[in-house]
């Protein structure tokens, strides 16, 4: 981040000062009572307590701390009630909508929100809310096409700004030295699955969830193997035919715009990176079956996918507004895909503060080229996105989500490497 | 346990199946009739229809193909309906004590049944029958006693004969070199395991299921780490407290005669190889219990076990005649041990095929030896651990079994390499 643009916690609070009509709603919620801060207090105890000072529309201060390293600050009487009733979600809401702000560090606070909901045994009324209020939407052919078009087809070029500029990789780096940039990491991840995959020249690679088509360039360029990819996403298959064209690959890479359940034909490899976070658990075996069925005997699968250390849904805000349907598995879950078609899994490798690193590194692309995003869509936009990338670099700082690679084989497989030393050639990333 | 107490073969499988003379055999079962050429062809069809030919008492051979591989041959007319009845089970107990043999290579015989049998869909009644008459036994604190008595008190003297001469391992072997021996394989073994927890010099170990105690003796040997190992095999733990004694070793290493469940303090390291596959899924959340508890927040655990592609029962006659209990968990029913207790799955590593190698040096070593193992036991005692060793290669070439190596660590340890690069040094196994 250049040094003369705003932090995100500097944008995050300039902004509050600019909102004028803050004299009117304190006018509307009237002054703070009684009620007020009792309930101010309740939302820092189901919080877990953290060092935060929440402070209320007409100045008033609630803390439980002597010293606090945040401030949250909720504008009017009904945003500190819907705090109360369900902060998952409405917290989302509230701060998309600049009804509720934070000053400080907003990672910072939200993995101590999350730490603390995590030492927290949530009230049974509270899990309950929760369960009814919140399932994620289904994920039939067309409930899947929905989804997705909600979050792929909002336009490439906002992708664009915040991505890598190398392969437009809108999932998980691979940063096997920390310091490495991006780009460098994106790469790097690009070898690593292929290395997994021991991705021979000639050889065919299907793709179930393709993205803008980074991966299955990649591989036929730097690996000479022919790859068909399959994406529901309609402007995502045209941006990734153009570039397929564009740089001569055309005749190796062949992007499907389907289903992957709908994927036909054999193959030497399977591969499906971050697509498994939008698939409904109820179709695992499905994809499974789709697998298996693809793969030759001695063919090998690899499955990206966000995970957890066990089942839980997806932050119930996060699945609504920015990611409807999905649902990160824990690995006991995702061995529903395999084991019912007998897939043998050889390695699961997690990688999971690989994400926190790589949504740092899109966060800090995203705050730089906020203003030009508010152009594009609106200022609710740009605080909700804002807090949907702080808040997934929180969720696997914290442990609460994680990132799992699992290499499978068909179960009859005896072509394997003795070691996995194969991974990893020496002085090969940079 | 004392010479002259009786063998695992004349304890259980002697008194049940007395051998009586061939001749006496023969013409107790009179001709061979139409029913059992029958009864034959239903054996080659459960089989999955291998290139095998039966032979039956009276020199009548039964083939469905033209050219055979093996020959099958049944000493009497009730062997033959045991076959038909329960082949899983009772083709151990027939071979064992010679009323089955077989005419070549008893380990691609047995690949081809593995093979064949899970090519087949078995009758709903033949499943009914092995769910019903088949269930390990229960794993209470005094049950995991007398079922690790059963298999590793038959005397340390017999497993020094066949087991590697390095580190006395009775677990899957490493060998990142196929060529390599035994013995560099089961040290190749242990280093794998130190690397993959990242031991330092002064750190603390505890190991669940110790055996003959060479894991922890190596560990602290090689890695300057303090163990503390526990085992409810006295034999074993007299065995490993002498070697300990022998080597200086003994303010390094402590061996403990008690159950896992019984494990107490906090450590840098847990690890437990090898005793998984003795430890009853209805004690998989108490043995993460045990692992949550006694490791540091920062710390690390390894679990080294058998394992499958999907849920099964370890096959019948093995589970009864030589290790009691036991059972081969998958991926998916392994995880019961780590989601309860939000412990975190960094790494999981299959080396099935090693397994299988393991297995053939062990084979080739007790055949050379068992001449001395008959004079220590009997010939059904030395039959019956021969089909062992040579079904167990087989379970791991098809893939009937796996073996895992899962690396966990609690939920919030951040404090993890950047890649498992460190797993592979170069140039340092032999």
């Amino acid at each position: 981040m250049a040094e003369s643009q705003p932090s995100l916690g500097e944008s995050a609070i300039n902004r509050e000062h600019q909102v004028a009509p803050r004299e009117l709603v304190e006018r509307r919620s009237g002054p703070v009572t009684a009620m007020d801060r009792w309930l101010s207090r309740k939302i820092l105890e189901m919080a877990g307590d953290p060092p935060i000072n929440v402070r209320l529309w007409d100045g008033n201060e609630i803390s439980t701390h002597e010293t606090v390293l945040h401030r949250l600050v909720v504008a009017d009487r009904q945003a500190l009630w819907q705090l109360v009733y369900d902060p998952e979600f409405n917290f989302g809401e509230l701060y998309a909508t600049n009804r509720v702000s934070l000053e400080g560090d907003l990672v910072t606070f939200l993995e101590a929100a999350y730490q603390g909901i995590s030492g927290t045994d949530k009230s049974p009324l509270h899990k309950f809310i929760q369960v009814v209020q919140h399932r994620p939407r289904l994920n039939t052919l067309r409930g899947s096409r929905e989804n997705i078009h909600h979050h792929y087809n909002i336009g490439n070029p906002f992708y664009e700004l915040w991505l890598d500029r190398e392969a437009m990789q809108y999932t998980c780096a691979y940063f096997p030295e920390p310091s490495m940039t991006i780009e460098q990491a994106q790469v790097a991840k690009l070898h690593h699955v292929a290395r997994k995959l021991q991705l021979k020249p000639g050889q065919t690679v299907v793709e179930a969830g393709c993205g803008w088509g980074g991966l299955a360039r990649f591989f036929a360029k730097h690996y000479g193997v022919k790859v068909k990819a399959y994406n529901i996403s309609h402007q995502q298959v045209i941006f990734a035919r153009e570039k397929a064209e564009e740089q001569g690959l055309s005749d190796l890479v062949e992007y499907v715009e389907d289903d992957y359940r709908n994927i036909v034909g054999t193959y030497d490899v399977f591969v499906s990176v971050g697509m498994l976070e939008h698939v409904g658990r109820q179709q695992y075996t499905v994809l499974g079956d789709v697998i298996k069925r693809s793969l030759r005997p001695n063919g090998f699968g690899l499955v990206h996918s966000i995970g957890r250390n066990r089942p839980g849904l997806m932050n119930s805000w996060i699945e609504k507004r920015i990611f409807p349907g999905a649902y990160p598995p824990s690995l006991k879950e995702m061995m529903d895909i395999f084991e019912p078609n007998n897939l043998s899994v050889l390695d699961v490798e997690n990688i999971r503060l690989h994400y926190a690193k790589t949504l740092e590194h899109w966060l800090m692309r995203f705050a730089e080229n906020e203003d030009t995003i508010r152009g594009m869509f609106d200022d609710n936009f740009v605080r909700a996105w804002r807090l949907y990338l702080a808040g997934s670099i929180a969720a696997f700082t914290t442990g609460e989500l994680q990132l799992f690679q699992v290499l499978i084989s068909p179960d009859m497989n005896n072509e394997l490497p003795w070691s996995r030393e194969y991974m990893y050639p020496q002085g090969q990333h940079p």
